[in-house]
């Protein structure tokens, strides 16, 4: 699957780079959900000099302090970059404190060409990766429309900069608590299902209105969805400048032929984290599954991303803008399992070389060695178990073949070649041609010792071959 | 360099595994040489929930939590893994807190045979990278051996325990203080050049002499060398031990065809942590490199292992003898680097389609999405520059071909094609032959837009063609 996702990364042109999993706390920043709580969200600790350091939680933040320290960088700089990140949070079904994000991003330019191509390389992505136009969309929007529409209420109540951080960040729980929850959100407050009451921003109810109607705003197309969008922020300048940032990303992804059934301006995507000052994105897969609950929902997001514009400024003083995206590993793997896209192998060789006669463990080395050197992974059974225990290890193993020879036959010049498969297969329910093709394949024959690659390399072609081995 | 090893690792039936960079700090032990102060060297902090946690400092410990943990794995479970590990110290030159590890392991069998395998893994690994026989070595020995001996001397002095280790460690610093200085700190102490004195191990001279003899024990084959080790040991029943088991590897690596030209026994071989019990080895590269002192001297190890037949009991109460060895990776890639055996390319694509009129970016667009349609990595550039900082920017990034179209080309159906490479070959020195070949190579040259694919796999054939690329 990274294999996969590298090749369409480096298809646009992102190289690679890795930093360290740990930074300076300065360095990472609090722009997290829980952002009024310092370090709250963070492995964060002291190293040997006092000064604090924590494990990184996003590799967006130490992008930015690489970039502020290498100023000589070309610009855009375009790099992508695969690694597990930290959160120190109680994790949720299917999710984990440490897990891998994989990112890519375009720092040093302001071309909202940067933020289409970040939606064309997550539609590409997911394509390579089998999974099928339809059963996944990219959801576009733009901070600075939200921030717009609030503005156009701040006559009707003040809306502070704090309330329009809570506003988002009660927009980004639409997901879990649906358009009512967020309604009352916005309001006075909401009591959850186990009586706790969470209090809301205090909007009054002709700003909740607003706010509503921008939510629901609606659009045949990208292009009318913006206008729709542009009459809600009426004169305000940062809306406007939302929704033309959100036009220009539209005609990108229009000339390059990823229209509506693959990208998909939607009002309600915020993503959570601070950092993000424009366009900001998700992938999203469409298809149900069944949750722990026994409930059919969307799969839901496994990649996102936006434009910040003001990290690297954090460290230099001067404004570097920036954008990328992000995978979330875990979720996708879940994902393609889920559509059985992924084969996880249990082992890398198909072969195994069993002693059954420890004095020769010399002529079973050679062996190893002479199927090795015919490019097949080969493992040699180093254990000390009698003959019955190496071929169930050889079945827990999911090995192939295993190879064996006592020494009449060494004596003879022979060895014997054992096709673990073929008793499963035979066991199964097959049709007379398959069955008689079956009868064929001997389960396990001799061969003359010279003869033992080749024979090995013909019972694995019965498999697909060696080629089945993992790269 | 990872995808090398890890072809030879997997040739051996070894398959991947990943654990978390976070264990609960029990499950990491003290192994480290600086095992007397409880958590040093290690990056440790408390969780939400007041446990302690900490970064890993090698794969070896996780493993065998793993494996605790899993009591249904196959025997012996063969699993590799990279990954980075933490310490908690000033690192040396050319070394890092955060630095990454790429192990293999054979847990479950007691077998010589893979330690044996072990020490063949590493040669192999090696080579496959290029560094030839001659110039890396496998340095073997085992523990047990050293015991053995130290047992021999109890009787002249009481040798504890914590005196053995002590021992162990002092060994452990040959390469860096000599065998002058191992003589000083075995004995009173050794006074360093900055004036420090380190308290030494007390032995008697008497002793000294016998640890000195087993340190500078000499044989011509590793058959040789065992005799002699046996006759330093004594009746020390471990220590005969210890000269069997490598015995027996002796003779798995001489079966196998890995002689002493690439696999020694050398009694100084010690490895320092704490969990080993029995075979340890190394791999050295033995050219001379100049260190940042101007003295040349041996590159030294990039890779190290043995055998801890305790470490999975300790979570388990239950015996399970385990095996394995683990790259330095940053060491081995320096090195590599100082052979010219890697390179590390820039950029990944060779192509930028530059952007002359913003007016015609879905031309662009189009253009950059059938090189990429053709297998090429294509970057379109996404910055706000000048044509001229464009070429410098494709410059910057180590592209191949830059390709340049205008309103007037695009009206007539043509594109530039700009061979980047082509001023920098000409300003070479170079013969009359390959000098007239240049001159018939247009740096740039018009083409009709349907050629656009073919001519761009023209010009990037002229430098080894997009294979260049790295995968």
């Amino acid at each position: 699957m990274i294999a996969t996702i590298r090749k369409v990364y480096e298809r646009y042109g992102f190289s690679p780079l890795e930093t360290p999993a740990l930074e300076y706390v300065d360095c990472l920043g609090k722009f997290l959900p829980e952002a009024d709580q310092p370090d709250a969200g963070i492995f964060a600790f002291r190293d040997e000099d006092d000064a604090w350091v924590a494990l990184r939680y996003d590799l967006t933040a130490p992008l930015s302090r690489y970039v502020a320290m290498n100023p000589d960088l070309p610009r855009p700089f375009r790099r992508y970059q695969v690694g597990p990140v930290y959160r120190l949070e109680k994790p949720g079904p299917g999710r984990f404190r440490e897990f891998y994000q994989f990112d890519f991003d375009s720092v040093g330019t302001n071309s909202m060409l940067a933020d289409a191509e970040c939606c064309m390389v997550m539609c590409d992505a997911l394509e390579a990766l089998g999974i099928e136009r339809g059963d996944y969309v990219v959801r576009l929007n733009d901070r600075k429309v939200l921030n717009g529409v609030l503005e156009t209420i701040r006559s009707d109540g003040a809306i502070e900069n704090r309330t329009a951080q809570d506003v988002l960040l009660t927009i980004d729980k639409l997901d879990r608590i649906g358009i009512d929850g967020v309604t009352q959100l916005l309001g006075e407050g909401r009591k959850d299902e186990s009586g706790d009451f969470t209090r809301g921003c205090r909007l009054s109810p002709g700003q909740i209105d607003v706010v509503t109607k921008y939510l629901m705003a609606e659009g045949a197309t990208r292009a009318k969805l913006c206008d729709a969008l542009e009459k809600l922020v009426g004169e305000s300048e940062v809306g406007r400048a939302g929704v033309d940032e959100l036009r220009q990303i539209d005609a990108a992804l229009a000339s390059a032929g990823y229209d509506e059934d693959r990208a998909l301006i939607d009002p309600t995507v915020v993503r959570g984290l601070g950092y993000y000052t424009g366009p900001v994105y998700e992938g999203v897969l469409t298809f149900a599954v069944v949750d722990q609950d026994g409930v059919a929902r969307e799969f839901g997001s496994v990649f996102g991303g936006g434009r910040y514009d003001d990290l690297v400024e954090r460290f230099t003083g001067h404004k570097v803008p920036a954008t990328g995206a992000s995978i979330g590993v875990d979720r996708l793997l879940a994902a393609l399992k889920t559509l059985g896209k992924v084969d996880t192998p249990a082992t890398t060789a198909a072969v195994l070389v069993t002693r059954l006669d420890k004095n020769l463990t010399g002529e079973y080395q050679r062996m190893v060695a002479e199927l090795r050197g015919s490019d097949l992974n080969a493992e040699l059974y180093v254990g000390n178990q009698s003959i019955k225990k190496q071929f169930k290890y050889a079945s827990d193993t999911n090995k192939i073949v295993a190879i064996v020879a006592g020494s009449d036959e060494m004596g003879a010049g022979e060895v014997s070649i054992k096709d673990l498969r073929l008793g499963v297969e035979l066991s199964k329910e097959v049709g007379a041609d398959r069955k008689r093709w079956l009868e064929s394949q001997p389960a396990q024959f001799k061969t003359k010792r010279e003869n033992l690659v080749a024979c090995v390399k013909e019972v694995l072609a019965r498999y697909g071959g060696p080629s089945r081995n993992p790269a």
